[in-house]
């Protein structure tokens, strides 16, 4: 028996920057073929705005359908055709110009174009911004789920400007502010209480923090094997709630708001939140309209759930726990008993 | 304007090993899903030997049928719907029992299934012994060309077993030989003689140092940014034969073989290499039946198909020229003259 090891390089540079202000000019070498990804409605609102920051004589502008229902191979098929057509090679670049759907499309097409090319983002909703931007996941949505396919693809930039915020329908912003809000709950006290005290925060400033914030995360567990897990707050029973409701009742964020309302009764259960604390959530999250309460029909449906997710490894869950406002604990193993009698909070309120 | 940088955790683990010699017991853990992914030739000859070494339950096979027509979308989505109608998770295992096309389609199956899943390759061909079994680059073939969609995603581990080899079509243990023979001539002259003055190989010492050779290169430059171009020695001129030749009258190392006879001319024009190398490697490759000619029809036509190559940026080739056995260099840059001049030496010899 001969034994070869392979050992690969691990000095690759996977970092990027996230620029957030006004869209600054993009600069793209001059042989260098490039192709915007958008959908009908953002290209309306920004792509000339985004076309003026980038002087090139060639570009290519693919539209895909707009909607979430769009995030699958087919969508991917249809850039990767217009690619080949257009003899895209494997210095060319893509830049997604939407929010998140537009956003893990882009990346993912990066990612299976010739092995791999690069791309930039150009998130335009809150929840992009604040979530798809930072971490490198991409991929589409299959009939057995969401995200099921995709790959890890790091963008070479991402340019974040709250100005694209202004044309954002309100409940669409509510959402990403839920995942925003995420990020405050179980890291960061002081940025809770900032967003708690300035109920107009600063766009800027509470994009950053909360970027700032994943950045941390990712930067120490980028492939998702330990702290990345964090993320995933209100996020076990928010996907529940999507899957019941057909990912049509509620967005995503929504989803996740009431997913967190859930996880906080758990920490209240377990003793690792107080009441108070649970209140102020819930009153900050109904201050930006977001859903507080839902009606599960049948808690063993519900129940069984859990064990549906992609990120469950076997039959164990692993619960992301506030410990008071700004940390948080894994707790796994808890009983069916303990989940349950949280459960039948949100039976028949 | 606020920036955030996101640094990436860059020691992740991704070196592997190969092992060479008689296949041994592979230890799965207990709860860990496994699907071999193989096709129903090579599980008529190999699969009874690999169940034997593999103390498992449960196994799921998944056979997708034999030939690189296959090497698609198509398979792929055969063994992802399996796949999740068996609720494999991020923790399960896949094996590739097969040459080429079945490791790189469970290679690139690997990367996509819920953003990439381990895989184990086992190559039972000499060609995907020595080659695909270093290097991590997956993909399938489509409409535009061969390996355009894909990943590049590492092995846990790969298992050579020669024994395999005997059950392997005579030209197809030549087609590999090929490539095997191409890490010789561009990097170890030793190598070179070793195999010049030993017809009748050690097989494990062969693969071995071809393994280590190619392991070399990879190591240095995981992304084909720099050096692992050189492993494209013959391959310039051979991808053109296989498109001229509809890849159907030479398998992938034959092309190969023809494309470093015309490498080789090459070098001789710059006078890189002498009358008697080029001889050698001549020899060499007819005494494994590999063949040295080719009628190139249209030497315009030719000419332009370099520029079609996934691998070529705008229109500079760049080509791996052998500086002596052992030894090369990359030469872009060249002037269509030198190489029509090569070229014709193809034309109606």
């Amino acid at each position: 028996m001969k034994i070869v090891k392979i050992d690969l390089q691990k000095d690759i540079d996977l970092s990027y920057k996230i620029y957030i202000g006004k869209l600054q000019t993009i600069e793209v070498a001059k042989n260098r073929k490039v192709a915007i990804i958008t959908n009908p409605k953002v290209a309306g609102l920004h792509l000339a705005t985004l076309l003026t920051k980038l002087p090139k004589s060639e570009l290519h502008i693919i539209t895909i359908p707009d909607g979430e229902q769009y995030k699958n191979m087919e969508s991917v098929d249809l850039i990767l055709e217009s690619l080949f057509n257009h003899k895209f090679n494997r210095r060319s670049l893509l830049i997604s110009l939407g929010g998140g759907v537009i956003g893990d499309i882009t990346g993912f097409t990066a990612s299976l174009y010739q092995r791999g090319i690069e791309f930039i983002q150009i998130p335009t909703t809150l929840l992009s911004q604040v979530d798809a931007s930072v971490g490198g996941k991409t991929g589409i949505n299959n009939k057995f789920g969401k995200n099921l396919i995709g790959a890890f693809h790091q963008p070479q930039a991402v340019f974040i400007d709250p100005k694209f915020l202004e044309t954002l329908p309100e409940r669409e912003m509510n959402s990403g502010f839920s995942e925003l809000l995420k990020m405050a709950i179980i890291f960061d006290r002081d940025f809770f209480e900032y967003l708690e005290n300035n109920l107009n925060p600063d766009s800027e400033y509470m994009i950053k923090k909360s970027v700032e914030l994943k950045a941390m995360v990712v930067s120490q567990d980028e492939k998702e094997k330990g702290i990345r897990a964090s993320l995933n707050y209100g996020h076990t029973f928010g996907h529940v709630i999507e899957n019941e409701t057909k990912y049509s009742t509620y967005l995503h964020g929504e989803a996740v708001a009431i997913g967190m309302i859930m996880a906080n009764e758990l920490a209240l259960e377990l003793g690792m939140m107080s009441a108070d604390e649970v209140n102020r959530i819930k009153k900050l999250l109904q201050v930006w309209k977001l859903p507080t309460t839902y009606q599960i029909e049948n808690i063993d449906s519900f129940y069984q759930k859990f064990f549906l997710d992609k990120k469950s490894t076997d039959k164990n869950i692993k619960f992301i726990v506030p410990n008071g406002i700004g940390k948080f604990e894994f707790k796994d193993n808890l009983s069916e008993k303990v989940l349950k009698k949280v459960l039948t909070k949100f039976f028949r309120i």
